[in-house]
């Protein structure tokens, strides 16, 4: 297979928060990945900008030492000093004066400019701001912001408006790094270039649909923010919601931004408020040798989840009377993010003896590993007469297709090239990360009306048991949490 | 995989024609085989039923031989002898009255009986009248026939009132080795056992299908018969009907003989006579190197087919105005038989810059392999955007299932194994027969009436350029003819 990666065009991006921790373990390394791959041409800059005094050679060091530890590669030096030549520093403060000039003599404004805006969301104000002010940014910019984005509709609106003041949104990519995943995309070709799937792909085919991110980590150092946050902000809001935006959406026109978002818009603003008995939230436990969410969070009467799983609607002619099911938690039995479609149980086998439920299922697993297979049913090959067997079918075909396939692209580096590229099909819009919130936040005022409690669970398993009943008691059961 | 081979229950099979060549290419070398694979139980007998005179020793000896010739596998010589022991010999006169007796008093009449007419269709009436006589055949025989089973509907009705006279049909089994195929077999489980694909198999989503049998041989020996014959009568009104019939059909309520015979039945009766033009006969010529056609038919004015390829329609609701191209040859460039369900275009991509048609396709091969593979369309793995590919998929897994799957049982094995088993699902109806002869008729009359003339085509080749043609014309082709 011909490696088909084409050169972006010159660009110059500034990072700013260039020496914080997503800068060196993620946005870094996969620049210097794409500039291995050849993606990133030789006229292109990269510009730290951050508190820290350091001049380009200091900054270079440092992303060289963020290399080794979180690139994953085994690189040549002389491709490294390439790469790190590339590389400029600027010390900024983003609430002062200091910096910005400078910054603004650096930019070639006949480029592509991009500016990642990698700081606290309280920042991004005064970022915009100062961009606007000092003339470095105009309308051609980009600017790049991740999660969280907003605690609730009201600070998310807030966030917005600040952007807005000094943005388009047409300037502004809101990242979620589950939608540059290959395999997600690979969702996108099976669904919309197929005639096998879209026809079926509705509730007159298909009984239920499954969406698990299951994490072996608790909250670490994060403890302070989370307690704030609990899954329900951290990840059903945002990572959760855009897969299943993915899987249930009509299809668009056209594979483009507004095209796509616009359908994403409208699943979400059709999912239905899960009734109280169709949600359960839970709180791992201490174990004999680990502290348990509380201890970690640093709160010992906390009612945040770290777990919460859920059933939820569509009310739309698509998917009306299909369950979504929806799973996230920390300290689970294993780290892995699912996506499981499964179809309804054939009417009926025409097969004497044939008694076990035949159905397809089509998973997509994004985590640890990515792929995606098609469980199918065909005869038992033999000569031992008419029995069915059901085997899953590889839908990615990365070992046949070679190492090219194997070797994927890093999510963060994918969104970063669209980004370049002016593409923001795979970004959050605006409105999008609203309507997240419009749907949340009643949920989670409910649970603080309530006064509801999360359960315990043991570390290590797969949550609450109440969750195993959320679908049993409809007959179903989750897909296994298997790394 | 654990082997899952059961013996069958013991029986006496008496094969008349068993010095023959069928018996000793096919019949024989494949009860060799089951008996290796632990299906045919130690209590079972083979009689050998012909006019040579031979006693038991002098037919095992022949029977050694041909499974040393034609058995395919390298076996002990304590399995072999095994095996002989379990054969014996009758010298029988079918139109006389030597040995009869004898054959009588060697049946074990509580287990299984069943005999194989494997014998010219002229003799069926002598053989089927004798088994009656002499009391040798009672109401839980078998009969097992080939073909050709007639030459027009007159005289295969008059064959199936021969053996009605003395059998009832649950007792007469039409082989027809095509159905004894594994991966025909697969395709049934694959229709009926999958949501995914019965909802869409029809005239909404099927663009047309395609069934090809193509040879390499010529006539050779068979000249004088195939002359009266052509490819007509010799491959479409059997194999390939039947393909078609099982590809066509609706879902039989349950997977037994006479719900299945009944909608293949429905399908033959609906299928449309094709117009003159939409069929194409062709002759083989002569080449530099090998005489053609009509020298080894030794018929130099010969008007008969030894190519045909025809577009047909079936008038119901599930197919109305999908085209059905049938093709079967000798002398072609390759020997292969395929089946190939063409789905329609997806209405509408989606992806920008995505110009190719994508088509989900079915290939069903059964020679000269068996298998069967999926064509889908998906990302092009990797960084390079969102480009679509279309890659098969196993649909058969006999790689991924192990040897034993790899080891396809031939179909006469299987097919004789389900004569002693009773099953009559892969074995042709009288009803069925008659149906096909009765499309079959007027299309031959036709090319009589107008004095129609074969095109002569290159040996080697894919038949007469007017095949194409016959596809071209409505914008679509042929799958390749490959090994």
């Amino acid at each position: 297979m011909v490696s088909r990666v084409i050169p972006v065009e010159d660009f110059d991006l500034v990072i700013f928060g260039g020496t914080g921790d997503l800068a060196r373990r993620k946005i870094l390394p996969g620049l210097f990945r794409r500039f291995l791959a050849g993606q990133m041409p030789k006229g292109a800059r990269i510009i730290g900008a951050a508190r820290s005094e350091l001049d380009d050679a200091g900054y270079r060091k440092m992303v060289d030492e963020a290399i080794g530890e979180f690139g994953g590669v085994d690189a040549k030096r002389a491709d490294l000093d390439a790469f790190l030549a590339q590389l400029h520093y600027i010390t900024v403060d983003a609430r002062g004066t200091d910096g910005w000039s400078e910054l603004h003599d650096l930019i070639r404004f006949d480029l592509v400019n991009a500016f990642y805006f990698s700081v606290a969301p309280s920042l991004f104000g005064d970022l915009a701001e100062r961009l606007h002010d000092y003339k470095i940014a105009d309308d051609d910019s980009r600017i790049v912001v991740e999660k969280p984005f907003g605690r609730d509709l009201e600070t998310a609106q807030a966030l917005n408006n600040t952007l807005a003041q000094h943005f388009d949104e047409t300037q502004i990519y809101r990242i979620d790094h589950y939608l540059g995943k290959e395999t997600v995309q690979n969702l996108m070709a099976v669904r919309f270039g197929n005639l096998l799937f879209e026809p079926l792909w509705n509730n007159h085919y298909i009984d239920h649909i499954q969406i698990t991110v299951a994490e072996t980590v608790g909250v670490e150092g994060r403890g302070a923010y989370y307690d704030q946050a609990g899954a329900m902000r951290d990840m059903v809001q945002n990572h959760l919601m855009q897969l299943l935006c993915l899987i249930a959406m009509e299809a668009p026109s056209v594979f483009d931004a507004d095209a796509v978002r616009d359908e994403k818009l409208k699943v979400i603003r059709a999912l239905q408020e899960p009734a109280p008995h169709h949600i359960v939230r839970g709180q791992y436990d201490a174990s004999k040798t680990a502290p348990g969410y509380r201890e970690e969070a640093g709160n010992p009467q906390s009612h945040t989840e770290s777990f919460i799983a859920l059933r939820c609607e569509i009310a739309n002619w698509r998917w009306a009377g299909v369950p979504f099911y929806l799973r996230t938690g920390k300290k689970l039995k294993a780290r892995s993010s699912e996506i499981t479609v499964v179809y309804k149980d054939i009417g009926h086998s025409i097969f004497p003896g044939d008694e076990k439920r035949h159905r397809n299922i089509l998973r997509i697993q994004l985590q640890p590993n990515e792929g995606m297979e098609l469980q199918v049913t065909i005869k038992e090959p033999g000569p031992g007469g008419m029995r069915l067997i059901d085997v899953p079918l590889d839908m990615t075909f990365a070992e046949a297709l070679g190492p090219d396939a194997e070797d994927s692209t890093d999510a963060y580096e994918r969104l970063i090239m669209d980004v370049i590229r002016g593409n923001q099909t795979l970004f959050m819009r605006g409105d999008e990360v609203e309507a997240a919130w419009r749907w949340t936040d009643p949920i989670i005022e409910g649970w603080q009306r309530r006064g509801d409690v999360p359960k315990l669970y043991d570390q290590g398993t797969t949550g609450p048991e109440d969750a195993l009943m959320l679908l049993h008691r409809e007959g179903r059961r989750w897909q296994g949490i298997k790394e």
